[in-house]
């Protein structure tokens, strides 16, 4: 697939339109074309083409640049949105078999027109509706929800009801404006005074065609947020409303006529991990979330900074600001980032389907439980790394992008707000890390205490094995040509990975025997150690993965020096980061191993930088679907911002409100008036 | 002024309310209203009192919280109350000499109730009008401006000329919709062919009656920011437009009525310095700016994390989750930072005022020129360091308050997008950390080459004398006490920013002598040298005045403990950053002095816990300016956020346009007529 003719190409993919930034193309070491099948396929592109033309060519997607809707507006907008799409087709559930990763491009294709969008369609996909598990007082803490489902044998009916406002569900996604059913989460009360624990239950809270909400049920959108605010989250409250028996899940449960209640699930905490399935795949959608995200914010930074000028070697000669040693290390890592997490996305999502593929056969093997504890360790700090990324990525793009990059038209601030979330929903990111490093700790103390072995269906976990052995190894070189072997940092991400296990361990212990309880020393031991540890973890992981893909024969010759330096520039940037560590264990010494490192880091910044325009024209959608002035492909800075300020609403017009101050009205009483 | 009975405080600023923070309240170490007594003193604290009192009683200031007003609502809005503002003239400049953190705590309280009030107002007291310096295509690179002013000795008056739209002034504050009159920054050309450089000009841009646009004024607003929308931000192009000789503004240069050019300044670069004249107190300003909005994001944060109960020792009992050590270590920090910041601002802004005192007596001191290059120098540095601080604070305030911290009328958005801007304005922060470590390279070059003496009016360098015994130095400490000594990290600091300062003069020399040129031969030594020299030689300077006014023996002894402890927490938070460099450099060594550092950062947080509540009681303003429901006074965190998502307008009404809907009407094109 990678070498094609240049003329089938050009069918599959416009070809970059000329302008001023056709300079630094010429410059860069690979093409573009072919990085771009080699990098999607074939087929991904041609239905990434088909999505962007059909949201192109449709009026109802127009972009209002930096339009100034009112929120009703933007909803109404959005759901418009969300119906057509479904009306376009774009998939069939054939499709899902023959090519799982379809379904993650239409939503990254979607999401990089709008994540309102985007998150509308994905929900509704789920179920038609919502799912209401996070209250107004608890959301990590899903054990402790509140609102109740009390059975009734009489008319076997449950009665649902929310104790008191703070049991209200919050937060749910839809429910705002335009779900008419939800999926709630509720304790499950049977008539002998029993809690089974949570439960789901399908609830119409709707009619579906005046949208009144049925009885006893208390319904409303829960306002404006910072982003995303074309999808309409909800909440909702319960007063005695009846449901039959059937609409218990029975995933979760079941009553029978009789009115005895059974469960698939031995014991309570198994089934509530169960009601809660599925936490991976969100996870995982979200690590492609962000890696979308951040893809836009650097195809918009890179082009600018590919065009800005601002001073030079003379006071005559202005140079781009891409030019600059600091501009590079501000962006190009983030670059490097998009493309080696967009690789773990989808190799991720790729398990994920095995996985799901192994449930639906009725797989109980030890290796599929096996199998699903380590995509959910891998998922739970592959969320919070990528989400951290692309809202870090985010802000410095908008920072390097100046004064421009603070205006709306340009998409940085969107971008920003609509990241955001992807650090909290889903699970905190910090809570959320723990997963990942209690899964690894589970493996030491399992050798500590049976001589377990380090292993796990995906391996990840397998190089463990040799720990002692690596906690002896030491860097022993001191030039960048000793970094920049692509051994070096997964050495040195080994024995990180190794030392942070066994600190986090160590530290645990003492903590327990001085404070006495394991939620104490659990609590003391996350800053500094298992934080750390779950982050270093995945991001061996993750580089590991790169470097394998990158190493393999299917790369094509010509573009494997790219690739390479990306996933270096990547390794040791995020291994710089825990500099202080390799010091102080030992692994590193002296001044120069670390000034080397620097100095890697700043070689492949200045071999990429004649790359980065082609890099991102792999990555950045169509100038319409990208929505940035200052993005766009041509390259034309000014001369499309300028078009894109003068064609706002209004920017030339008188505010209309000055006759009435120089006519010294009474300003406040008109003003309230009209709030 | 510390010790005064509490009858007279409670005249002066209200009690907290009742509630559930009561608890917290009554854990902490210290009278908080003898801290505020002590922080802001009775004057500031009155005048405060008064400022807040008249926004909250007066109608037009009335809070629509997360409304959703249309951009020209938010312009006319933010107008009316800035003229609102100078109606109630809060100060006179006779205050100005008596007290000059007056005008600073107007502005302060301004911007803690909204950053568009306080910089529509300050810009309108500056000039009636606005500034115009940056033009569509130039922003940090001031000297390359193309806007042009001929003189026409014919008629004794200026013609001013953008040569084509990538020269139009953009971004100019107030000139998108209100201002009448601009200073305008041009070239000045005169009729023998000679350019005397960028000087500035008075130019009426509309009509004040009908504010139509003045004939050859092009002027408009440049539309959505990414925040700040009630300042109205603009651009103008000039064709052909006359003024008259007497509007290029004398500071400047002037023309006499025979044509002649003078000016008083020396050379050109001199003469762009003083053009450009006031640059620490817009870059001082931002540093105070900052500092509200870190304020702001951790009062929000804290009393949120007091109240917001999730997971615990048991599954039955929940606990805040200010309790769990890795909250505290995300968001105390910050805390500390709005302490030690604040002090700093304060000082360096007094500093200013004697500078400025100076400058109005015609002071010609070498001193004075020195003073006004130290504080340049700082401000160049304390800008980039406080907004960067807040930026990341603010997000982690976000993020640490879940997903109720993503809605809009918790305030947290708001924060971080108006925010932004001052890492941009005045000077992107990566490059005004050059003029700080050109700065410090500047007395080790002259050192070198005439053995000059580190000295300054401040003193901020005079440490630097002792360089060479310094960088001999090492941390012979290994336990936590060693580091919770409050001359460790001082002295730690000393040694890195001597250790930078020396390795950015080594690496400017090296690649001066490999690359030929100075402009290249700088651009390399920015990232891993100059850029962290700037910050750490800031760092410690905010340090160090922090320790020295927490040391000293104003502070009553009550609230020596709690303020040192902050100055302390602040301290190695931002001194562990660097730990790469102290293992690199030698000045640490062996595993435990590290691992002490981390312990000692983790104590102090545990420590401050319990203060955290009745500290951010000292630094939040009155519920109704901090405009956040999960961050009142009171805690009653979830009656509050109830209370306020079920008073926006429309949040149980049914989407208007649903029916439209179910009647399947044609929509697309129904939408689009309407947008």
């Amino acid at each position: 697939m990678g070498s094609t003719p240049e003329g089938r190409d050009s069918a599959l993919w416009p070809d970059t339109p000329k302008g001023p930034l056709s300079a630094y193309r010429a410059r860069a070491s690979f093409s573009s074309k072919e990085l771009l099948l080699f990098w999607d396929g074939e087929d991904a592109l041609q239905f990434k083409k088909t999505i962007f033309e059909a949201l192109e060519n449709d009026p109802l997607f127009d972009r209002s640049s930096g339009a100034d809707l009112p929120l009703e507006k933007q909803r109404e907008l959005n759901f418009l949105r969300c119906k057509r799409i479904f009306e376009y087709g774009f998939f069939h559930m054939d499709d899902l078999l023959k090519d799982p990763l379809k379904i993650p491009t239409l939503i990254t294709c979607l999401g990089m027109y709008d994540w309102s969008l985007a998150n509308k369609c994905v929900l509704h996909m789920l179920i038609f509706g919502c799912f209401a598990l996070t209250e107004l007082s608890h959301g990590s803490n899903t054990k402790a929800m509140r609102t109740i489902a009390h059975y009734d044998p009489a008319t076997q009916e449950f009665i649902l009801q929310s104790p008191d406002f703070e049991a209200a569900k919050f937060w749910v996604g839809n429910m705002g404006k335009t779900a008419t059913h939800a999926v709630v989460f509720a304790q499950l009360h049977m008539p002998d005074g029993q809690c089974h624990g949570l439960h789901s239950f399908l609830v119409q809270i709707r009619d579906p065609k005046t949208l009144l909400p049925m009885p006893g049920v208390l319904v409303g959108d829960i306002g404006k947020k910072l982003g995303q605010n074309g999808l309409d989250n909800g909440f909702a409250m319960f007063h005695k409303v009846r449901i039959p028996r059937q609409n218990l899940l029975d995933w979760t449960g079941s009553i029978t006529s009789e009115g005895t209640y059974s469960t698939p699930y031995k014991d309570a905490r198994q089934r509530l991990g169960a009601s809660l399935g599925g936490l991976s795949s969100g996870r995982i959608s979200i690590i492609g979330m962000s890696v979308v995200n951040l893809k836009l914010a650097v195809s918009i930074a890179i082009r600018f900074s590919a065009m800005r000028c601002q001073f030079g070697p003379t006071d005559e000669e202005e140079i781009p600001v891409l030019e600059y040693p600091l501009q590079q290390w501000r962006l190009l890592p983030y670059l490097a980032a998009a493309y080696v997490l967009d690789h773990f996305y989808k190799t991720l999502f790729l398990d994920l389907i095995g996985l799901q593929f192994g449930l639906l056969e009725g797989n109980n093997s030890t290796r599929q439980a096996e199998l699903g504890r380590e995509i959910h360790a891998l998922a739970s700090a592959g969320k919070p790394l990528a989400s951290w990324i692309a809202q870090q990525g985010i802000q410095e793009c908008r920072e390097a992008c100046g004064g421009h990059g603070y205006l709306a038209v340009n998409r940085l601030g969107d971008l920003r707000n609509d990241n955001d979330p992807n650090c909290t929903y889903e699970g905190d990111n910090n809570v959320l890390l723990q997963q990942t490093s209690n899964y690894l700790l589970s493996f030491l103390e399992r050798r500590l205490q049976d001589g377990a072995a380090f292993t796990s269906p995906l391996k990840t976990v397998d190089f463990l094995e040799a720990y002692p052995g690596i906690l002896d190894q030491k860097f022993t070189g001191s030039s960048q040509a000793d970094w920049l072997d692509s051994a070096a940092p997964l050495a040195a991400y080994r024995w990180l990975v190794c030392y942070l296990l066994q600190g986090s361990h160590q530290k645990f212990c003492q903590e327990k025997q001085s404070r006495g309880s394991d939620f104490e020393a659990r609590n003391n031991s996350q800053v500094y150690c298992c934080r750390p540890l779950a982050l270093a973890f995945l991001e061996l992981t993750v580089v590991q993965r790169f470097h394998t893909h990158t190493h393999s024969s299917s790369v094509p010759p010509s573009l494997q020096a790219v690739l390479r330096r990306l996933g270096m520039l990547y390794s040791l940037w995020s291994l710089n980061r825990h500099m202080a560590l390799l010091y102080r264990g030992g692994y590193i010494s002296g001044e120069q191993a670390g000034r080397a490192m620097e100095d890697a880091i700043m070689s492949l910044c200045e071999q990429l930088k004649d790359d980065a325009v082609a890099l991102v024209d792999v990555i950045a959608p169509s100038d319409f679907v990208l929505g940035s002035p200052i993005g766009k492909a041509d390259g034309e800075l000014y001369k499309n911002l300028w078009a894109a300020v003068l064609q706002q609403d209004g920017v030339l017009e008188r505010a209309t409100w000055w006759p009435e101050f120089t006519a010294n009205k009474p300003l406040a009483s008109r003003l309230k008036s009209q709030l």
